[in-house]
């Protein structure tokens, strides 16, 4: 069993209190479906060989709530393990109207790396920490189908929007304990691929499967009321108030599609988004079982 | 959900480490059958009104315990409580040759306390503590049939010994996510009942079951090297080494019939026992999910 | 196999015939769940130790019924066992304008007394006809949840109304066999108790399960057009005519309480009610299958 | 429901003093396999209209036993009706050194009648007795594989003997609550079909599913001590009694071969054989419920 | 395994290209419940010994349908052997204004030829060619029950209609890997049986159990514009354009009422209706997996 | 549903008659678990974009063979493809004494391709016609796990041999309709990957499995008595003969370690191995169903 030097009694009682403080919330989620977003900027440094510290924090994270009763869904992300690998097969970047343009070339490039080497690779390390995961994409098993992604009536190629996710796939694999990690390139329906955006894979899956909990890992300390001061946190809203925000100008930028797609998902119903800092130590650990600081949660107006 | 005061970040830190230092043992140990001896000696101060440390303490663990997919099952003896109400109806404790007899009156009373009185007391603290339990004593469901037990060939009335247990009862409760609770007050198969040691019932469950784990909870650190010397603990033993220290006079006294009873289970299937100080804080959690101290653990031969 | 002597070819000749008789409604009933109320008077003389005839009676009709495919819950109450228990704790009643108040104390003697007394003798009496019972108060498994009831504006201490009862555990235990053995005190959803009257959570129980049949074993013959006369039993009613009965004057003082409750669990989906003599030899033989004289039966309007 | 006049209160009492009696025979027999062969002799006075006596009885004890949890399978034989559609059909019987030969054309009539006419009768019965009955011949499903029997190397066409018995469906039927009427027509494996005598077939099957019990009726009181004397009726045999009265003389002539393939099938498996007097009234219920007289009962050597 | 010649490669290629052109429709139907009404007429050279021809193509067809996944009912007629078992037994027919009344013991002689001859006759048959059957009428298992039919009130004996067709115990058989062959004589719910027309009996149990497919083996190609023209075919119809011809004439005489039950039929549930020529070879085959000539095909409207 | 011109009534008619040969072979294998090796050369010409004629013919027929009902698992291999990827991304090729060394980056690029090129548009493929496939390596839900290979004591690097394959998981994906796609990237056990011969993993699948039968498809017409004249091809060998045929020298050079392969999984429980020419149209239709050419196929000893 485990062989590794044990801990002290004092850290064990100041654990064992944060454990028991967190007891009705860990007894009320256990056993749900938290889908987790787990973006490419998250591995960045790790792919280089800098540095591994988020990805193993983060994924031996998954596994212990794995083995606590959890069930994890992933959806990973691509970032610069893309870009390198389109300068190694000599893609040449295509845009229009200043747009990204996803040709058949480029896309079997993308998929190469997200499905065959991302996806993989998080796989492993899943198992090296002890969980048995499944490594898919939305092309296996119809899991997830796309449709051509039209924006500003400009075709963009490959690029697609998810229609609809396989419910019952994803259930039966859960129910056999296997953890699924989800590149998002999904199934045109006629053999094909489209590439799909992973935030919009993860909150589709979440909704699809009325989720527990939608955990969007980022690196930022969540939703601030002054983007420039992260001591102004806000750390509970609800949907009302995340509208309000939203209205009022707290919430603004990039942030307002991203918060509008977490309250739409809530409203469709999963039960809860959390909005966390994947670079901080231990952040899942936190939020879901020690009743420790877990970003920004966002709820359903009843729930508070 | 939860609302009680977020515990400090560097708390927190410190846990999550502790969980994740633990992983290994709980992915392996978690969704096990661990069978709990839960003595008399540890409601003492509490059902005086006194203290609610320990019993609070022993069953909040066992609640997080349970949430966490393990399947406990808790053996509970009696104690002070029984000698109050045998005081109440004016039983005189009857002995032969300094051997107490149960006569029938008595054990009727016994059985009042152990499985009306007490076993409901820990049913109702563990669903407060959000663990769904049912209380049951030996003779429900012909669970636990016993005989008549003989000692140096006195009739001691009705003190019975263990038979059968019925397993695929236990197991259709723990199937069902119910925590047995368990008085140890046992069928004579023809409608009658016998007393039962606690810790005779705990062990017969345990191995019938094969359980992954039998804890005995007491009020002494573990086994002694040095009985007067409680900084003498010997915390890893196996089959051979108890045994060994049985035969060199290492382990004495009272401390034989309990070590030998659990070296027994462990040759019969059990996986592992551990021998608890019921009143250190969170000792549950400390041996099983945070790597802590735990008492003294004895396992199979092949497992070290 | 049975040692007993055979019965004689005449008697076997009438008996078979009775039991062809009965088997329309035998073929109609076998197999559906049945709600006993087993109240304490007819436990009276027996735990004197004076008479088991009731008991015996009882419990060995309700074990065949067992064995030919019924599913008996059985609710028992108390009697002179409790207020002798009550002398014994040295408990002094408490009053308040005429109630009856129960405070903590007692509600611990009554507990004992109930659910671990009375309700292990009747498991055990059951155990050798060869029927196996579990024992369970309303506060296992949570299976009964209580509020605090109000009479008239007085708090009457621990004396509680059921508010919930858990079928899909009920059903759990039928669906293996299991005759549930139901002490009437109940969960009060935080940890403690209530002590609720036994014919309502009989009838709550017939209620949640929409049990084929209620129950009702007392010590009179029925429901009697003339209280002081025996043979003026109503042998069949319905709703209807029930409650033309109690605006009429038919059906008076205590009784109209017991109706009303049964005609409003028929109205609920309880498919009959019987109001038995448990004092008549093999009253539930009779009634159920033998083609008998069987009490008062209360039927839903349509069913006649 | 029932309609029917009560039976008396003495009756009752007589009646459920029986079932009481009988109770733990039924107890460990309820929900047990008993096959059930049913001679043509039982059907004759009835089929040509002049009583129906018999056949009501047996069949509606039959829909008894069901209602009770037993599993039911009747095997039937022929008798005259088939001979009278021989007659209608202007079939020649046909000899070969004095044994009976069944060619094509007369197998084609024999099972007309047999799977056709009486089956479909019993069916039919046993639904007006409210008994859901499914109407088989062994070559339905491939439940009966039977191969050309050679009696004293002479061919006697297309009779055979039973070589395999498909208890998986059999016990699909049984655990759906059907009840299997089997004519004794079985499969040839080849489309064809084989006639094969019904209590061979019976204890076939008996002996393939293990039946707790295989009940032959008959028009004879059971095994007598004397051919001559209806009161010299041996009650209980064991296989070890049954084979010394062969032995020794008491058991003769046509009854040596049934004996024999009796206690054949209980060294096979069978739990008990019990040979009826199909006549006596209510002989099953009489034999497995109501604890009385039940022709002879031929037992496994331990269980008496 | 096989033993056959090898088929010549040319006509593997052809029918590989066959078998790969139907495939949408088979992906799309296999595992598919059909109800395949299986007439007298098919049957009437094989049973004279003239031919077996159709009787051999259709079964054979049928087995290699359930081999790949299909799950066939069959419901058979009579035809001449009726006539022949009639004659022989001497019934005379017997009319009442010109229709003809079945009396009991016509009845009789028609449940015996069809439940006792053609039924296991057919299930003989299908062994033959590998594939498990179970024969039986719609008096087994209530599987049919049928009320008497009233025709211009005149009383036609016991001719019945369909009432209710218990779709439980069809399904069960099918989960299980058996073809129920079935004989029209359905059950009067009181233990006597009534002869109904065997195609109304066949969209009885198409409707009840939704089938995706009624075949209906005809001895015409099908549906025909010009009665006296076989080119004539109307191969594929909807509800509309069935109901339009014969507003319109095109449809006329004794096919109105077999075009209206099927409609009735889609109306109802039942997936598609196919009226096929019994008499072309492998009609079954050709139709649904070679993507050949399927006589006259009748779909809901929203499905072409 | 098919929109297709049917097929004309003659070659349906040889189709019909082909399928009906191939009737008893279907029937005993239809429902079986069937491995099918899906080599690199057989995409050879497609890739590069210049037919598409054998990937179609072996995918389409591979759908049909799922829809009738078999059990497939695809194992593919590489090939070009691979090549092409590791001259893009400058991977100098590794050779010590002759033999090529797979260091991590070149696995990385070997994954890439096999795992999230190859491997995903072989699902797409099978997806368009109409059969629902998941693709995965032997990493994913640790389905294969593999050791270090050593070869002439050389470290080949990141090169395996299959040590364990998860037969419930496979089993779980089969009895969900799923069709799994397999990668040969196989697991090391503690997070990484080896590359493995693809023969090897999908014999090792096969075995695993006790699959019926393990289909090779070669670019050879099967096993040649003479490897220079096509027509020498042994249609059917035994474990036996083929044994004796490599004594004999009539199997020879890189033929001798596949046949001795597929001895061995023989031995071990594969029902039938098939050595197909995956140029030949419908290869797999004709050998399964058609009763047709089918290459060498080789049984065990019984079974011939």
């Amino acid at each position: 069993m485990s062989s590794s030097t044990p801990t002290s009694a004092n850290t064990i009682a100041q654990a064992a209190d944060a454990l028991m403080a967190g007891l009705p919330q860990f007894q009320a989620q256990a056993g749900g479906i938290i889908v987790i977003k787990y973006g490419g900027s998250l591995m960045r440094d790790k792919l280089s060989g800098q540095s591994k510290h988020y990805e193993d924090d983060i994924l031996g994270n998954i596994a212990w709530l794995k083995a606590a009763g959890y069930k994890p869904i992933i959806v990973h992300g691509g970032g610069p393990a893309i870009n390198d690998a389109l300068v190694s097969f000599n893609r040449e970047p295509q845009f229009i109207n200043g747009l990204r343009v996803t040709d058949e070339d480029t896309l079997s490039v993308v998929e190469m790396v997200l499905s065959g080497q991302i996806n993989k690779t998080i796989v492993g390390r899943l198992e090296k920490f002890g969980c048995t995961a499944m490594g898919l994409s939305g092309r296996d098993a119809q899991l997830i189908h796309a449709e051509k992604k039209l924006k500003d009536g400009i075709d963009l190629g490959r690029v697609g929007t998810v229609k609809t996710v396989n419910t019952f796939r994803f259930q039966l694999l859960l129910d056999h304990g296997i953890t699924p990690v989800i590149s998002p390139i999904c199934s045109d329906g006629e053999g094909g691929a489209f590439n799909v955006n992973a935030d919009e894979v993860a909150v589709a899956i979440a909704v699809a499967l009325k989720a527990q909990q939608f955990l969007l890992l980022t690196d930022v300390p969540g939703v601030l009321a002054d983007v420039s001061d992260p001591t102004s946190l806000l750390s509970e809203l609800t949907v009302s108030t995340a509208q309000q925000a939203m209205l009022d100008g707290v919430i603004t930028g990039g942030m307002i599609p991203k918060i509008q797609s977490v309250v739409d998902s809530i409203q469709q119903g999963v039960g809860m988004v959390r909005i966390l800092d994947g670079r901080a130590p231990h952040a899942l650990l936190s939020a879901l079982v020690l009743n420790g600081p877990g970003g920004t949660r966002i709820q359903p107006d009843h729930d508070l």
